[in-house]
């Protein structure tokens, strides 16, 4: 989309088309946010400039388990409070980032960047599963947690490490499925509701 | 919001907070645009990182105009093919974007940066709005155009400018009121199919 300001303007132009492959930005909300930039140049933009550049230079992934490092192993993997024996195998990172804000595990990650597909060429070797078993085997791993999505990808990607694991002997497990805490079953979709009615539990 | 992944993902962090101060992101969406970037690091966030430098380091207020200038005064005040007799006045750098995108006005611009509001303590000085009258007058100026908004703020100061021009000479006129260009009147409010009456012509 061009300004429209004549020619010359480039680096404008160049910023708005990089701003606009954000997720969430399309070329109007990303000309709003340069604008709104361009009149904050020393306060925001210089700054923003900045901690990209930072982030940029520093963020590696953690060799060991593939989350974002800031140099080097990240915090998890070098954290002495986090269990060993638990690998919580996660599609993403920000499938880690939100199994994080819940604060309920405290074991250790296997970030696969991706689920197997055999269209986009994603094998075992590209998800770091064959890294992912021996690991288990080394840390003496006594349980794999699959936390993967719900769907066909994510399920056929945990049927298949599930497999791979079968040898070490760690058991594997995988997140309940059910209603959503606060969740009203008019606004669940059906599939949802038969698997919670599958799994129901005696009070 | 944090990342809920330990202490010393400062950079991460901060680069989330800068990321939700754009206008149309929120916390999550910057989260999302950030890790997005994040696995993006050389292709993208490296590049986004130099263009907001780039930016930030040479963008300048035009000082004739008060549009943005890379470098100097702007393009469209160094084009010798623009007018030099019409001056638009817009509130904003982004309504002059609006209007170049339109392409119909060949003059030149007087970029506002705001309206006159007692309560922000933003006056006629503020706004450039002496430094407009002298370029009425230095530049010869024959037609004004106030392109400001539709809204209280924007009609109070463009009354304001057209009283401060009277003394120049210069004919002043506002951008024409009526429904827009595939507008449906069911869909216009009562304002704008009331203001398209009253400016009703014969065909």
């Amino acid at each position: 989309m061009s300004l429209g300001a004549g020619g010359g303007r480039d680096e404008i132009e160049a910023l708005i088309a990089l701003m606009a492959r954000l997720p969430g930005l399309g070329p109007r909300s990303a000309r709003r946010a340069v604008l709104h930039l361009l009149r904050r140049r020393e306060g925001q933009m210089a700054p923003l400039a900045a901690a990209l550049a930072r982030v940029a230079e520093t963020a590696r992934d953690c060799p060991v388990c593939g989350n974002i490092a800031v140099g080097g192993t990240c915090e998890i993997c070098e954290n002495p409070a986090r269990a060993t024996g638990e690998i919580c195998v996660v599609e993403d990172v920000a499938d880690l980032w939100a199994m994080e804000r819940g604060g309920a595990f405290k074991g250790r990650y296997h970030v696969l960047g991706g689920t197997l597909s055999a269209l986009d060429a994603v094998g075992p070797e590209e998800l770091g599963i064959p890294r992912l078993v021996e690991r288990v085997q080394a840390e003496h791993v006594t349980e794999v947690i699959l936390a993967l999505n719900a769907t066909v990808e994510g399920q056929t990607t945990a049927h298949y490490i599930a497999e791979a694991l079968e040898r070490t002997g760690a058991s594997v497990t995988s997140l309940a499925q059910g209603v959503p805490i606060g969740g009203e079953l008019d606004y669940l979709d059906d599939g949802t509701i038969s698997a919670a009615l599958r799994a129901r539990r005696a009070l």
